[in-house]
């Protein structure tokens, strides 16, 4: 194995996906693309500024696309990208690797 | 979707597969059990000190399983538990994924 192909860019992979909050986010826009307080509600125990901040992160990266439609009262409307979507297999891997190994909510068995 | 049933456990999964050098670590050891040098010797760029720390970390988490064979010298090898093999497709897929969307050396595009 060469370790200099799997460094970096799985390290970068993985601070992004392991933020708190962010494969809940982006679980919930594999559900389509949705507003802010739509998001919001479906996870109530985060914080706007922190969705905020989320949001903010997800889309510089590419991983979340922006999207505002000129109404009244402006609609803004958040979806993931191409790159987003590709996300789906490992978050879906790890949320069924972690229901059959974690047993508490903390790393130790 | 119940965020319910995500929260804790996928951070917790995130938060052992995301420290710096274990996805590496447990990339090495799907290759078989190795002994402390042999793993050291697949990834030069880590020090003695952090894979010393890592392997502790892991085993303590039922990733990696401690072997001491009494032969002269002893032998002391390191394997992937079941828990640990299990997480072989989400390396994989966290790698395939980084290697087709991760241009540069930090998370952002």
């Amino acid at each position: 194995m060469d370790y200099n192909t799997m460094c970096p860019k799985y390290e970068v992979a993985i601070e992004i996906i392991g933020k708190k909050w962010t494969g809940l986010i982006i679980r919930v826009l594999m559900g389509g693309p949705k507003r802010f307080k739509d998001i919001k509600s479906q996870i109530p125990e985060m914080s706007d500024r922190m969705l905020t901040e989320r949001m903010k992160e997800l889309e510089s990266v590419g991983i979340v696309k922006r999207s505002v439609y000129p109404e009244t009262p402006v609609r803004i409307e958040y979806a993931l990208t191409e790159k987003g979507n590709s996300l789906k297999t490992i978050i879906n891997e790890i949320q069924t690797w972690s229901e059959q190994w974690v047993d508490h909510c903390s790393a130790s068995e």
